[in-house]
């Protein structure tokens, strides 16, 4: 029998930390798992499911201006904030209750308590003031939007967690940042009615997506009336006396708008968590440092999820935490695999992918192949909306591999989850052609791209 | 200098004939292509395209609905049929002149005429009353709805090529028939507010599809208001004098309707063409007898698409098309293959399904593996819709392979056509769970089934 209080000490009850503890548990480990806000996590409660909820109100004004052209007559619209947020919460407050019951039923001890590290197997509870002990100890406390405190003003700002509790939604939003929450946020902001400004310092959205798609959403979203302002950021925000907000940009514009959001980076959860008195280092953005196993510098404590800084994703920080148990538990040693994950953007149009972009995959290999499809969904012929589809796939004309698939448009995160598979499998471009299309689908241009688009060799078109 | 006017003559300007008379056209065949109605075949004109645009039509009420539990409130709709057909008529004429066109600039010389055989080498243009010759000739005449002339009254009746032209949309409808064109129909009808009944002789709809998506669909079909009534079948239907039709059933019952709709099978357009005249053999069911490089009985005359009888989908007659052309014209004898040909019912719920059903599966394999989910979807709990999916993968328990994957709900059809690459590949289940989700999205379910729902060897559940 071990000495100590429990063989598993969580802290943190988002994604990853609850997998850990539900499944040590059904192993029979004494687990305990503390969480001082709410059960879910990033995911749940302030980040992909209320969001994703979001991004499903903004959509409803498209569906009524489509409907017109089907035949429809659709009598006045409106959209009440409050009431998304009231349903929103309802159903957040349900998920978390399912969180929480499955890692209690699972066997795990919960503590509704913020937990600290005092010691390598030290454990206090902080509102109930008292310490702990356990072998192991898992780190899954996420990460948080960074606030940017150096710019002035910042105390003005909502970051996405005050977004998904705002008091009214306001007329006019400047969003601050390049990234997929800020393109996200954008785009249900400007999805519902408010009239949203992008700034972002870098040259394009969404940095590391295929720059073809990059382009793409851009126009989309240009047209459809979402300013996005590149190469620019802010250098002050200011109250003004009315309450509104006038943010000054480095190219000296002056927006004036009734909230300013910023999507600037998340930083990792480690201030006052004792990382020191156990032993735990940070790296030199705050995050911990793990090995290839998740194992931080402390011999029995590891770390998983957000807090790490590795590939910040749900379903990423569950893997990392099935891995861990198998480590640990199981005794067979598992590295997470971070080889081709694919990734959405809800924005509007969707991106969805896997694997290596254009660019990526002319440096590495010395020739691809490039099948490039536009075209406008069935969909938007009888509703006049203007928009494409973008579908690429980017193959290796070697191998044929098929190295990566890239989609703008309609169910686009959806494709991409069925296209990981392909490309994770190694499928070469070949498997795609002897398959029959399904007809009409749009994902049907996927597998009739028989011809390239276009070849890189060296590094250049030919 | 071959001594006939015409190296290619097609028949039929649908999908298959317009490929092959394209792709002759352009290795420098003088190619002919007769249509005696319009460019675009079943498919553009009266099937797949317009059906789809029918669908998408018969969706926005659901979007009104949905859009309520997101904060929502939407003035009264209404919907208007003849602005619908006016819209999509419109749409439809585009289309086919994009047919008409690239047909005529690679080359094929186009006649707006009936063209029948006369001899294995003689074809006469109808109308113009002229008669040419060709070295070779493509039968891709299609085919058109049975129209039931053994029931008494089936002259009452409409088929899908009327539901397409109707003046007005009717009040009641019943449809007759359970497969993929009837169970459509009953949901476009069902979705624009018409009261819908399907009737069917069979068991349950959707034979050849998984049954359990078969009831799936059937139940969500009843929940919302189309009544199902399987196991009967209309023994006549008679005009009453106030326009409206009494359909009476074999069960005894007495419908009455405004409309009747039969979809109970196709018949090959082989009527008066003159086969006999060219030694050209038809099955029993009327259908052009062909070998696996789709030559009929007649050694220079070919026959492609629906005509045949073999897979009556479009992609299949274009890949007729293009197997044809390799084997007459590129010296590269090409079978069609048929072997794994996902497919969708763009049903509310919608399906898409890939390979091998469970039923099937487990007749062929010793011991399978089936990986189940059903769970409502996100977008539905704000909306408190009803309505689950439901994702079902078939596996080999001794190879791992995937033999089948079944989709009910958002996107099935996107999600078959990707499927359909991994499971003409063969890839394992493996594959699958070595894939990291995307989420949150309904596909993710797919790649986070770990372990099976059930096992059935030697037929039997385990």
């Amino acid at each position: 029998m071990s000495s100590y209080d429990y063989d598993l000490f969580v802290i943190g009850g988002g994604s990853g930390g609850v997998r850990a503890a539900r499944v040590a548990a059904s192993l029979g480990k004494r687990v305990a798992i503390a969480e001082e806000y709410r059960f879910g996590g990033t995911c749940v409660i302030r980040g992909c499911v209320p969001k994703k909820l979001f991004v499903y109100a903004s959509q409803f004004h498209e569906a009524f201006e489509d409907a017109k052209g089907y035949g429809w007559t659709i009598g006045e619209t409106r959209f009440d904030w409050p009431s998304l947020i009231a349903a929103k919460d309802k159903e957040i407050e349900r998920l978390e209750g399912i969180y929480q019951t499955n890692v209690g039923k699972a066997g795990a001890e919960i503590f509704a308590d913020r937990a600290v590290l005092e010691g390598p197997h030290e454990i206090r509870l902080v509102a109930e003031d008292r310490r702990v002990t356990a072998d192991k100890i898992l780190i899954a406390t996420g990460g948080r939007p960074n606030r940017h405190p150096a710019m002035p003003g910042a105390e003005h700002c909502i970051t996405s967690e005050e977004a998904f509790h705002l008091k009214e939604l306001p007329k006019r939003i400047a969003v601050l940042g390049g990234g997929y929450i800020a393109v996200e946020f954008a785009n249900i902001f400007h999805g519902l009615g408010v009239d949203t400004t992008l700034v972002y310092r870098g040259k394009e959205i969404l940095q590391g997506f295929d720059d073809d798609l990059r382009h793409e959403l851009h126009q989309a979203m240009d047209k459809k009336g979402l300013r996005v302002h590149c190469c620019d950021t802010f250098e002050r925000v200011d109250m003004r006396s009315d309450g509104t907000l006038a943010a000054t940009c480095k190219s000296g514009e002056i927006m004036v708008v009734d909230q300013v959001m910023l999507a600037i980076g998340r930083a990792a959860n480690t201030e006052n968590l004792g990382c020191e008195a156990a032993g735990v280092e940070l790296d030199g953005r705050g995050a911990i440092k793990v090995d290839d196993y998740s194992r931080t510098s402390a011999e029995n404590i590891y770390a998983i999820g957000d807090v790490t800084h590795r590939v910040q994703l749900t379903p990423v920080a569950i893997h990392e935490a099935m891995c861990l148990i198998d480590t640990i538990y199981r005794d067979r040693p598992t590295k997470p695999d971070y080889d081709t994950i694919a990734t959405a953007v809800f924005s509007q149009p969707e991106i969805g992918a896997v694997g290596l972009t254009e660019c990526l995959a002319a440096e590495i290999f010395d020739e691809i192949e490039v099948y490039r499809a536009a075209f406008r969904p069935m969909k938007n012929t009888l509703s006049g909306r203007e928009g494409r589809m973008l579908m690429k796939l980017v193959v290796d004309a070697k191998s044929r591999r098929v190295l990566g698939a890239h989609v703008l448009g309609h169910d686009a995160g959806e494709l991409a989850q069925i296209l990981a598979v392909t490309v994770k499998a190694g499928l070469t471009k070949d498997a795609f052609d002897a398959t029959m299309a399904v007809h009409p689908t749009a994902a049907e241009e996927l597998v009739t791209m028989y011809t390239p688009s276009y070849r890189v060799k060296g590094g250049e078109r030919v």
